[in-house]
């Protein structure tokens, strides 16, 4: 048996016994939170076991996460994503320490690998052939591609404004597309009520509790490549808003288990075209639900649905939500791209001009360690980085050496 | 000063010493390989000293690179990608152990970051501010994400079939993007030609004598990851053959230094519509220039500029080459998504239509270790990876369930 002990209501905070409910609260319908036996977290996992254990994937924290200790979990290598200490640019904006971790190099492209891993091994302990999300698409290409890693089949809803490339994943892993007509939010409904109807296992993010369990590896894995010296703020980008509550829930584990001694600040970024979150935690903390009007696919979401949890993220760990444009958001990706090396996608390149924003005007001081989650790669939405690059020089096979170096504007050289 | 000690012409056999010449023989202007001082390997490199080493990139290998021990590598983590054990596969096609490991996990998406963060290391060294390669994408994406992630400049040529996303990588990294309206050997041309009248730093394969040690740190990795164990066969995607003569450089290197007791046999793969090594490895061992048509960018090449050393890898391992058609290459990218969740580039997914060729005929025997090298991702060529996929279903808001379960044709579910 796992060492999680139970699920609690976060809406009403009615307790359920593991396996009293598969989802959501038995009273009111609201998202679960996972209850662990930190003791027993405690006996299992040590910090100098985790320093010889070669298995870097979101796996070397069993202990804390709800998956049964004889269950085999998908061979897909999930997590452990690079941290860079980006020096030149801590240095030019001022602050003491910027660090920015990459989870576009999971092996779908982006940080839905670490709850889509969890779910498949949630859905297997529950006896479950088929399984289905609702996804603006990382979180179904996710789902797709750890299903196809295992034999599972998968039923994905997804917006019909996803970008190319996330349907086309899903497509080669051979899921059941449903592209809808409609929003996110509408896809979402459309998918909770097929997989009431026909029994397929249900994922999605803010109905099934264990999505946040799946997210909150990421916190472990910067608290330990950081050496358990956590930042003081970590920025990251808010659609549902389960990733920054995954991530909370991930220190505070740490915290209760005294791997660290202090948690960081949640800053929740979101465009301004989609903003339900940020306006609730900058305001009286109550969501209502908005408009989702923003390229940035990944955080394009008018009724998050783990509004609750983010918001509670944000502030009791002392945080705040910023706000960025959609033109900031695309400008951004270049702009990381060319000092990092890191192709973001726009709701990840989002949080780096939420960070040129927040040194600009003076919120982020110079002791400060800063951290960046980015949570997809570029190819996943090349359309919308292109819309902030030039084009490329095109030359016939007969061009002049000179003329050459001239329109590359390389004449300095 | 490093552990190489000179550098022999792989053509008419001349040494030259380091320093003596940047690029290619100064006799016959043929392709140099690196040679070492494996004694002082083996004192710099020992088993038990990587065991314990948390460096998991290229530069865990450093005493077999040939940079200096005082030169500052890129920041971005190129890579130690997974290995991936496929047991369903091995057993349904009858061979001991099926092998994948995945090159697509790399910071640029592909396997070319090796060499390319080599080579941004040998042209810093070199004193150089510019930075030129020839491409059919992945080498200029790589190299252009290495450049911006040390802040160099860098100049890409590129066919003008490139895929949009590899293009749009190399826009989003700020390199100088010349799209060349011919093919891959027309822009390789015309790269050359500019770097010498400009003085740029030139990495293009075949020219530049330090891309193959890059590469070869696959090999390494592979080995380690096996514990030492080698695979029986590797089968890697040939264009320029630079990539199958790295990994045999790798292979070589380990049994030089006694970290392995036996070579695997290399078997190349092109396409129907560019296999000029292919037919020279299976032939009478003379490459002659032939056609460069096929939907796999990254090996359409028609005049392969390490072919010398590739024919060699093919033969002296024992191996030989095998061709597919670009028809058998589209539909190995689901056929292998499906089975393993590893999304593929053309290029890379060749490798599997192979695979499965040699199991057809009976050439891959039920006692053989089989390592597929998956050199680059999916999302690199998403047009390509459409053409053998089923359309998604498109439905309205107001979709009947029973209609859509019918439609999904899971209805037995």
């Amino acid at each position: 048996m796992s060492n999680a002990t139970g699920l609690n209501c976060v809406e009403c905070g009615r307790a359920h016994r593991i396996g009293e409910v598969e989802y959501i609260c038995a009273s009111c319908g609201g998202n679960l939170d996972v209850l662990y036996d930190y003791d027993r977290v405690r006996a299992a996992l040590t910090k100098s076991q985790l320093a010889d254990d070669r298995n870097f994937t979101i796996w070397r924290y069993r202990p804390l996460l709800p998956v049964e200790p004889e269950s085999v979990v998908p061979p897909l290598s999930v997590g452990w994503t690079p941290i860079y200490d980006c020096k030149n640019l801590a240095e030019r904006y001022g602050v003491k320490q910027l660090l920015i971790k990459d989870d576009g190099r999971n092996p779908t492209a982006s940080f839905k690998d670490r709850p889509s891993a969890l779910a498949v091994v949630m859905a297997q302990e529950a006896g479950a052939s088929v399984i289905t999300t609702a996804s603006s698409g990382n979180a179904g290409s996710a789902l797709a591609g750890m299903c196809a890693s295992v034999g599972m089949r998968s039923v994905i809803f997804v917006p019909a404004y996803a970008p190319p490339a996330k349907i086309a994943q899903l497509q080669v892993y051979q899921a059941a597309v449903v592209v809808v007509e409609g929003s996110y939010d509408e896809a979402y409904d459309l998918c909770i009520e097929a997989s009431k109807r026909f029994g397929w296992y249900q994922r999605s993010t803010g109905y099934n509790p264990y999505t946040r369990e799946g997210k909150k590896t990421a916190a472990l894995e910067m608290a330990e490549q950081l050496d358990w010296e956590v930042p003081n703020k970590v920025l990251v980008g808010v659609g549902d808003g389960n990733i920054i509550s995954g991530l909370w829930k991930g220190f505070n584990d740490l915290l209760r288990i005294g791997f660290i001694d202090r948690l960081p600040q949640m800053i929740g970024v979101q465009s301004e075209g989609a903003s339900a979150i940020v306006d609730a935690a900058n305001g009286d903390g109550v969501v209502r639900e908005g408009p989702a009007d923003t390229i940035a696919d990944a955080i394009n979401v008018g009724k998050p649905r783990d509004a609750t949890m983010a918001v509670r993220a944000i502030r009791e760990s002392g945080g705040h939500g910023v706000k960025v444009s959609d033109d900031e958001i695309i400008a951004a990706i270049p702009a990381l791209a060319r000092e990092t090396g890191i192709f973001a996608e726009p709701g990840a390149a989002a949080t780096y001009a939420a960070f040129v924003n927040l040194c600009e005007s003076g919120a982020l001081k110079s002791d400060q360690r800063v951290l960046l989650m980015i949570t997809g790669n570029g190819l996943k939405d090349v359309d919308s980085a292109r819309k902030s690059v030039q084009a490329p020089l095109r030359v016939a096979l007969d061009v002049q050496m000179e003329q050459l170096l001239r329109r590359l504007e390389l004449g300095e050289v």
